[in-house]
């Protein structure tokens, strides 16, 4: 309509940007932001700097870490032998709230998607063989989502690892679809 | 669970103080700007900062302005003799959306509240008088929201409005609630 600032669109659309962000939230956030006192926005703008200065994937697991490694994979107290692979980081947390997994993660950063150009390659499936080929782990639960494309990864994986005399399950379901 | 970095906690608080997103929400969307590109995320930072630089109230009607007058009060078109009295920003958008109305706006920046501390000298009240005393309104229509506080806030400007002799009438239920 012409009536709002182009700096005003600019962080509306960036807003919109964000995954399960419409139209109508994005604005709604961005007039919020206008009227909110400048320390809060300034807050905001500096988390996000922050998390880009300071948080990178776990050079080990792929899970977040704020230093080179995670918290899980700096935890000497955590069982070396286990090791539970998800898709996304934010699957760890969701094994870690069912208090039922004290090993370790790896995290694929996705799932096969051949359609979405998503291959082996995509997914951090070398880094993961080369911790087995450490020799300490001597379990894997495949945790990946209940879908098409989990599921795809889970046999992948199976296949993958079969000629380790490792023992290879799946976790079926165990994770909440959301 | 102590398995996050402070930085990403961080994050997550400040989008959960943005109005309507959960913490669930706000856990999502940190791990997709930890997923995103640099690029993405920097953007995000930078509109906010932007806006904060570049945009403010208009200096007459308090609509968003990224000069010192907003779009309406710059444009000479618009019909000068009639005033849209709003409680938010947003509101401003909504009458324009109805495509109905070419005069100009006043935005409160609120509605009358006392349980929440706002009375007439925390809205723009005085401003809008000035406004009127330059003699050039001959209507005003008050769009305040239908609700408690809204209504209150009309009934006031309505008795505050009344000696002057102009025209002051109250949009029913012409926004809608949302």
């Amino acid at each position: 309509m012409g009536l709002i600032p182009a700096a005003v669109e600019r962080l509306a659309a960036e807003f919109g940007r964000l995954p399960g962000i419409g139209p109508k939230t994005a604005q709604r956030l961005t007039f919020h932001c206008m009227r909110a006192t400048p320390e809060s926005t300034a807050g905001l703008a500096a988390a996000l700097a922050d998390l880009r200065r300071r948080v990178r994937p776990c050079s080990r697991c792929y899970f977040i870490a704020e230093g080179d490694l995670c918290a899980v994979c700096s935890n000497p107290s955590r069982d070396q032998t286990v090791m539970c692979v998800v898709e996304e980081p934010l699957d760890v947390l969701a094994v870690e709230r069912s208090g039922e997994f004290g090993g370790l993660y790896h995290v694929l950063g996705g799932a096969l998607s051949p359609i979405d150009g998503v291959g082996p390659d995509q997914l951090t499936i070398d880094a993961l063989e080369r911790r087995l080929d450490g020799g300490e782990v001597r379990e894997v639960v495949i945790a990946t989502d209940p879908d098409v494309e989990g599921e795809a990864t889970a046999h992948y994986l199976g296949d993958r690892l079969a000629s380790r005399g490792i023992s290879v399950s799946r976790l079926a379901h165990g994770l909440p679809a959301g």
